[in-house]
């Protein structure tokens, strides 16, 4: 097909899809919290699903929740390979409004544009709503994408328990309609290719101007559980020369994940985001310290450089003050990388719409890094104000929300050709 | 008097004080908590006046419930300026059995000493219980010494609260025995010289394998409470250039707070003991951190250099992370200096029992801080196995107990003239 400079979204529907969602589940913050299979998420859900109907969508759902709503192609195997987009509806706790439903109500607005200017693509273009991407009820994220990748099997996800002890197969047979049942959800060749529209939730692209982020890769993870043990004394009576003390070994040590995130370069980030400190008495040397290390890479080496560095840098920075330590890997999550087929999509679109566009790797988790496993799979990311997310001032400038569901509707026309 | 060597401990009933006390407030770790005027410091106390009647003192009470047992001197007046020596009977929450116990029965087995020598001294000798030392009830510690110096008015401990709202004099009107009411508390004249036995509470003496400190100065003290004020932001959506971390802000000054104690040297010490991070998730930016610094000193200028260090410090490990601060005076208690005569009284009777003595600040305060303020003041330290105290593991090797007793009597006898 031809690029249509028509496709025009309707500002007013995605803005009120986009409000009406952020009330389900709204904390006192403003913030709102849609745990996995919750009756939240299974109302936000709901929502969607009705507003796909009523734009004509065949709307099913797979073995461990996912939503799968088809617009039709031209071509003549209606069951055949599909191009992909959307994104999820549940949420971290009080997270902001943007971070998954954007991808989902995003998606709608794109297919209803190609449909306002009579779009015809020859491959089906489906949205799916993936379920539990957050990790913020079962003990692991991205579960419905994983299933659909094939990369978790359908009866270890079936078997997952939240903190309640509640079985993710019995959470599930409560979670409200669901549509139509497919199949299966492992079907590496039923999706041509895949794109999901989300916000950035970073400041690269605030801080560079650009409206339209083109993401490259998904980076991969290590995150470790790590304990400084020295110890407690008396904060008056002890030198300093007689001092064990687990905070300035951790603290040089937070110091040298810094460090570590510099050296490597390439997109790599470091980041210590929990620590507590034992006994935290204000006149007692902390005798020990527990800490979490978030590292990320776009690429495997860069992630074991980091974690190399990382891990070196315990020693070096516990040794000197005789405090010990322990270290235990959490996850490790290899990087995901993009395909240039959907990248080159999207670039396009984003020329068509007169919009400058920048590739970049997405350092946060997304749906899309188990796609890529299965089809040729980028995201669409708009600009974050002040890089905010996972909080209820998450926001983006209604114009950038406009222009990304624009290009996501120029890219979807090209892919599904 | 002439000293005499066979002033000898009764090892047996000095370790069984300390054992009955031990069990007053016992807590399942093993540690005990007798807060300032309640039940389980009234039986502590009551165990204790009940010995002291039975060795024959004049147990007497002053207007804020510290308790002064007397044994008669041979001069004329025998309301005369007396020796004083005692320590407390409160503790920390979860404390050890020697800090401030070892004090008081120490004292008792010092006098009971002299009795079965037949030594006599000229000056009366005091043993003081002194109320409140360690600050875990009401809103300050060393309560008792600071209203027996005339360092706070009566009045003003009589209106302190508790966290529960009880005031110190209705809290004190249900303490239970406090024998003889003396007139007033603020009476300057009316001491001579004390002397208190501790422990150590740190490693000095361990280290150097001296079985005697004897203390030239009680540190003064800063605390500060201090926040960075930084941007919580996703660990991985974010590029470490454009990171605000609240977090390493506070590690960088953890660690120019450890290097201003080594630039100031002289004894000072500073210690980061309370440090809380905001938001806490694994995957967040550190937001917000929290911490309270505790600066000593055992001299007024070396106190203030540490102080302006530390402030100095501030800007610059939060400036070149663009992250803010805020910090708050909690307290400044100036250092005590501790007098020549009972400090020389101390050495000589090291000498008379044989003992290595060493010369040494206290890094933790001690109600001596307050009597120095009366009259001419020092403290006996004995060794901290591991330097530990403040906790359930605080212990000394009987063997020094012992020691410390002896050199106390002497030296109560060498005062007492």
């Amino acid at each position: 097909m031809r690029l249509s400079p028509s496709l025009s979204i309707d500002r007013a529907q995605l803005l009120a899809d986009l409000d009406r969602l952020s009330l389900i589940g709204r904390a006192p913050d403003g913030g709102m919290t849609r745990r996995a299979l919750s009756r939240e998420d299974a109302e936000a859900r709901s929502y969607v699903m009705e507003r796909m109907r009523a734009a004509g969508l065949d709307v099913r759902h797979d073995e461990v929740g996912n939503v799968r709503a088809r617009r039709r192609g031209r071509c003549k195997a209606p069951d055949g390979p599909c191009v992909m987009t959307g994104s999820h509806l549940d949420s971290v706790p009080s997270g902001g409004k943007l971070d998954g439903p954007l991808g989902v109500v995003g998606a709608l607005a794109a297919i209803e544009a190609l449909d306002r200017a009579g779009v015809h693509t020859d491959k089906p273009i489906e949205i799916a709503i993936f379920v539990g991407e957050e990790g913020s009820r079962f003990p692991r994220g991205t579960i419905g994408s994983a299933a659909m990748s094939g990369h978790v099997a359908v009866e270890a996800i079936l078997a997952l328990q939240d903190p309640d002890g509640i079985v993710y197969r019995d959470a599930l047979a409560t979670y409200g309609d669901r549509g139509v049942p497919l199949p299966g959800c492992a079907e590496k060749g039923s999706i041509d290719s895949f794109v999901e529209l989300h916000v950035e939730q970073g400041g690269v692209l605030e801080a560079s101007g650009v409206p339209i982020g083109v993401v490259t890769a998904i980076a991969g993870l290590v995150q470790r559980r790590v304990a400084f043990l020295g110890d407690a004394n008396h904060a008056g009576a002890t030198p300093m020369n007689l001092r064990h003390d687990a905070l300035l070994a951790a603290a040089d040590w937070c110091l040298s994940v810094e460090r570590a995130a510099q050296v490597v370069g390439g997109g790599a980030v470091g980041t210590v985001g929990k620590l507590e400190v034992s006994p935290g008495g204000k006149n007692i040397i902390p005798g020990r310290v527990d800490a979490i290390c978030d590292l990320r890479a776009p690429q495997p080496l860069l992630l074991s450089a980091i974690d190399e560095l990382v891990l070196a840098a315990l020693r070096a920075s516990a040794a000197p003050r005789g405090v010990e330590f322990e270290q235990v890997l959490l996850q490790r999550v290899e990087p995901g990388p993009m395909d240039e087929r959907p990248m080159r999509a999207v670039e396009a679109a984003a020329a068509a719409c007169g919009l400058l566009a920048q590739r970049m790797p997405s350092g946060a988790i997304h749906d899309a890094l188990h796609l890529a496993e299965a089809c040729p799979s980028t995201m669409i990311f708009v600009p974050s104000i002040g890089g905010k997310s996972h909080c209820p001032t998450e926001a983006t400038d209604p114009q950038h929300l406009m222009q990304g569901c624009e290009v996501l509707a120029h890219t979807l026309a090209i892919l599904a050709g």
